[in-house]
């Protein structure tokens, strides 16, 4: 139930054209006073080579910066496509039918004083949108620090990075909200070599956000990775779209989230809705469609860095190469955590490297060649040896973990190392254990290069790992047409729907339940009896009892003489809820307990989640979850992603269970869900039992629907 | 069970301090060959102000680096401490009478060709040592880069590390086998500013190793924190000796392991031996003494950076001052994550912050003063607003979290804040996102006062949350006296031990069991079935049978006329282990189960291993572990430590079970433990059933111990 959203909003790309690619800027309210931040974007405009038109607008200046002044927007000679707003905020407001007017399709607002101050400055944000809208001006911020294009050679930004001069061009592009935190990072990627394509400040977003911007950029040629800073609850479907696309172009999409750790417990009646939480929808995107998470700002940079310089990583098998025993064996350590196999070489591969590494260093992997291949002036050797392993067809990738390779060895070293990692098809990353000031020139030539240097073994292991790309799983999961019958009962039903019900859409849907019967006093329960063998469970039925166990409507185990009693005797006791009735069940052969259900999200986004049922639910979280709806084999490679999944396949001598069985159930759990249609919140069935009965290796025990409310609808 | 090891052997106390404060040093096979990393230790020696007499021994030479030349030790003029011995591997065994007779207590070997090459290196090496032990010479190497220690400006080592000059001095030791590993730490904590007390490459230790010197340089005064690499398998007792000295002398112990994740798995009789694995020792020392674990070089400079430049952080909460939300929001997810509390401040303390904050800031916690404040040049509101965070009542650490602060704004920060991190007795720490290059002078001035500044703010809270010190738990948890009766039972018991043994012991350690009967044959079964009420569950009885469910030899629920019956069949199918019975045993009332064990490690540490029983202990591994024995308050501790404590207290409406019960269960197995004796290897009570049965709130279901044979005791 993964929508497509209707991302061609025509007015959204003509003002991120504009916006990118202007031929002519606007700078309303450029200040003349040299120092003051806002005096900038013009200065950067008129010397860091911008080729359009730029016409600054201030009616006490005939020239700022050495460019001509024009007291307002109706005097510029020419049209122009974008307008940088440096007035305070109500002047922007006033100013934006003089910037439409101008032909201006976009303008980025930098005052602060609107939504971020409180109610005034939220009204005064709502005039800024509205106005801008009616006048067919789209916008950037407000309360943001702008945006630059280093191939238009457009810098509308005031940002502090830019105060030593222009900053390298490349091919990252950076979007986020937060103006301080996008300097911190432009600051540092220069300081890197990473080079940019263009990077956007997005501030209070009250029009424009930072999905937008960003499915924009990603598309764009000189983009060939996009970095983001995701402050806020971000719109999922934008979000998944932007995913989508990213690895639809095989361009990595690394996002940096804040506020992760804000409390934000959400109503949900199913266990699985409770324990998937708000980012589930998040999660699973970033889970699907291969979007790489950077924790830190750092983080961030080192990944960017590998993305944008280092080709991907096709496998999961790492050589090293190190010049100290100690750096090969936290390299290998820090590779296992991020899921990268450093697994010994082939003899041949041994024995050509034993040609060349000292014998009191190491062939397998990781490759030992001791600092002595320093010492001894022969650092030819060391460079033929990390050439030898890149070019290992067991190798995927290669980590080049150098300690205290310093001076002119360090230079030689790095300008070899620069030709291997430019001229290989695999990533080859560079971890260097030395002061600064002791691999000047070395590191001097690597970032000239446009090769990444990490400073830890841990920082390239991560950097390689988040290289790995997997194509996205084919979409297209049948979803079972529902039969006019079917479509009415659902059509007609409650917020809450109890079991009975539940068991005829299950039975529909394919889904095995125990043999039941519902009774409606103690009389259909006698009569009843008779259909069942051996103990039976009995339930009550009703809409306002959703967690039955919990509040005393089950019993379990009652013999069949029992059942009229025991029926009654519930009646009775939750006559209070004008109960429907009371479900009496076959007890299930005994097995293990999984729960398996559905959530749509409040983005709208159907996500199947499946685990280990029972209090392990709960307390160890040990559940998978992705969009609905899958088809078996996803939802066999969802049950194998927890845990518990040993427990299936013979765990310490136990027979092994039906897990085809519970994915084909899983799969069609999540294809009923989707089928329901969009009223559907929540389906859950906990527990399935699996047992290891041949005739019925899985059985749905209990049930939980949850639509919304008609009226609603 | 955690013995004293006895440190105090005299010839390794002599020889440190030999090495760490030599009179005289011999530098024997001095190089005159310029630019050899052989050479530089006599030029470090000679030029970086070691106060001392050096000889440099070599007959090709009258002078050397200034200083007059020996052709042997023989013809040295005065006794000489520390010999460093620059000569090929065999020269160096050949020429320890010598050193010896020179009066050397200590030899530093650096010449590779040792153990590390193969089979005949290891015969030298054994020659090496036994050759040094015979004459008095205790030995650092072979196969290192020796040792230096700033305080007598001795610099016994080759590093490349110091080829632009000595090292700052200051409070930090450090030791580890890998020279090269060791040598990165020097550069890079030389680079931060970290001033460095000792420094040492172990090399092979094929005599003294790693723990053996950090043990000695713990006591030093002039070491106030001391990081260790450590490679392999560490001498447990030692570094728990190690370990508890340094929490004694509140001086923060920072490690960094590797070779982690090589497979180790160990054979165990017992799940929770299976389960704790082979660094269990190690794990729990780290636990109990408050060891720093360092996952990578970085982090152990970050982290040494922090203990050697700022106070303890005496609770977890953290206040956040920054210059951007987005950097305060990132700070607090990661603050979260190493366990500080960054909790909204009282309302007094956010007016005293409203005073000097923008209104679009924020003064909750994080505090976002803004990048505004440094605009219009009142970065002295800044400062200010960092006092009073600093000096709230209710923050013990502080965080400031800078993004793009440069040029000016940044050296008077920079200037500010070192005041105030220095004269806090809170620890201050600096995170700052901005190029060297845009704060070049800042970074100076820091480096210089010894404040540390850290490159992301996860770093930077890293840091923070390794200065959180609690105090080491109060030692004597009373072992319960032996009476000769259970003695003699104990000492004539074999490798395996049967339940019925099992329960002698845990009746008369008080640890509840259920009534049961051992009975031989099918007559003493019937005899035997009028003691129980309701069903019984019957087990064999048989050293030979570890694992009695898997294999069938337990039976559930038999009722008490079908006894007789069953237990005849047991013994039939178990006829070929001679089994000593059949145990008969009341069936115990439904309820939760834990697994309570009891390990004595290869090291001959016992640890005491508490968790949830069932499939959940070995999927999940949800279990703590520490030394035993331990009292019921540490035990409670222990059972709150996992995650499935949560189904004791009361989950999901269930009535809360008795965990007062279980911890004095707890304690009680971890003192028989230790009062059974060293030949304990393993004590497993598993499951142990909680119940909500007042009367019997924990009983010890089965049994499982193991001790050494009898021929090896």
């Amino acid at each position: 139930m993964v929508n497509d959203r209707n991302h061609e909003d025509s007015s959204v790309v003509e003002a991120l054209d504009a916006l990118f690619h202007p031929r002519a800027v606007a700078v309303v309210g450029a200040s003349g006073r040299r120092g003051n931040p806002f005096s900038r974007p013009l200065e950067y405009l008129a010397s860091f080579g911008y080729e359009g038109s730029v016409f600054p607008i201030n009616p006490q200046y005939h020239e700022l910066a050495g460019v001509t002044c024009y007291p307002d927007l109706g005097s510029v000679p020419e049209p122009v496509d974008l307008a940088l707003m440096m007035v305070p905020a109500k002047a922007a407001v006033d100013l934006l039918p003089e910037v439409a007017a101008a032909g201006a399709r976009a303008a980025v607002v930098f005052a602060s004083g609107f939504g971020e101050t409180g109610e005034d400055g939220e009204l005064l944000q709502r005039e800024l949108v509205e106005t801008g809208r009616a006048h067919g001006v789209r916008l950037i911020g407000p309360n943001c620090q702008g945006v630059l294009s280093t191939t238009a050679k457009m810098y509308g930004t005031f940002t502090a990075a830019l105060e030593n001069g222009p900053i390298s061009a490349g091919c990252l592009a950076y979007v986020g909200q937060s103006g301080a935190v996008g300097g911190s990072i432009l600051s540092l990627a220069n300081e890197r070599g990473i080079g940019i394509a263009s990077w956007v400040s997005t501030g209070n977003q009250a029009d424009l956000n930072s999905v937008d911007v960003a499915r924009y950029l990603i598309d764009e040629s000189d983009t060939s990775a996009l970095a983001m800073y995701i402050e806020s609850a971000t719109d999922e479907l934008a979000f998944l779209d932007l995913a989508r696309r990213a690895a639809e172009l095989d361009k990595p999409l690394i996002v940096l989230r804040s506020a992760v750790s804000a409390a934000g417990a959400r109503a949900a009646a199913s266990h699985t809705g409770a324990i998937i939480g708000d980012s589930a929808a998040f999660d699973a995107t970033v889970a699907e469609y291969g979007v790489i998470e950077a924790r830190d700002i750092d983080e961030l940079i080192d990944v960017a860095h590998a993305a944008t310089a280092l080709p991907s990583l096709r496998g999961r098998r790492l050589g090293i190469v190190t010049t100290s025993g100690g750096a090969g064996s936290l390299a290998a350590d820090r590779a296992d955590e991020v899921g990268l196999v450093v697994g010994e070489f082939t003899d041949p591969a041994q024995a050509s490297l034993a040609e060349l590494v000292p014998s009191f260093g190491a062939v397998e992997n990781p490759v030992d060649v001791t600092a002595q291949i320093f010492r001894t002036g022969v650092s030819d050797d060391f460079i033929e040896v990390c050439h030898r392993v890149e070019s290992l067809d067991e190798v995927d990738g290669v980590l080049i973990a150098l300690t205290l390779v310093t001076g002119d060895f360090a230079t030689r070293t790095a300008e070899a190392l620069a030709v291997l990692a430019a001229s290989s098809k695999k990533p080859v990353a560079i971890a260097w254990g030395a002061s600064r000031e002791q691999t000047e020139d070395a590191r001097r030539h690597l970032r000239e290069q446009g090769i990444p240097v990490y400073d830890s073994v841990g920082d390239a292991c991560r950097a390689l790992a988040a290289l790995r790309r997997t194509p996205p799983r084919p979409a297209g999961v049948a979803v079972p047409e529902v039969p006019t019958d079917m479509r009415a009962l659902i059509d007609g039903l409650d917020e809450f729907v109890t079991e009975a019900v539940g068991r005829k859409l299950l039975t529909w849907a394919g889904i095995p339940v125990p043999r039941a019967r519902l009774v409606g006093d103690r009389a259909e329960a006698e009569k009843s009896a008779d259909e069942f063998d051996g103990p039976v469970v009995l339930k009550i039925q009703s809409a306002s009892v959703l967690h039955k166990s919990d509040l005393g409507g089950v019993v379990l185990g009652v013999a069949r003489e029992a059942i009229a009693d025991a029926a009654e005797e519930l009646l009775e006791r939750f006559a209070d809820v004008q109960p429907e009735g009371v479900l009496i069940q076959q007890m299930a052969p005994e097995g293990l307990e999984f729960i398996v259900g559905v959530t749509t999200t409040a983005g709208g986004i159907a996500l199947v989640t499946a685990g280990l049922g029972g209090t392990a639910t709960e307390i160890f979280r040990d559940t998978a979850t992705t969009f609905a709806p899958i088809d078996s084999q996803r939802a066999r490679d969802l049950i194998c992603g927890t845990r518990a999944s040993a427990l299936l396949t013979g765990f310490r001598g136990d027979e092994p269970y039906g897990l085809d069985a519970l994915a084909e159930l899983v799969s069609r759990v999540s294809r009923l869900a989707v089928a329901v249609g969009p009223r559907l919140r929540e389906l859950e069935i906990n527990p399935v039992r699996v047992t290891h009965d041949a005739e019925h290796p899985v059985l749905a025990l209990d049930f939980l629907m949850r639509l919304t409310t008609k009226e609603t609808n």
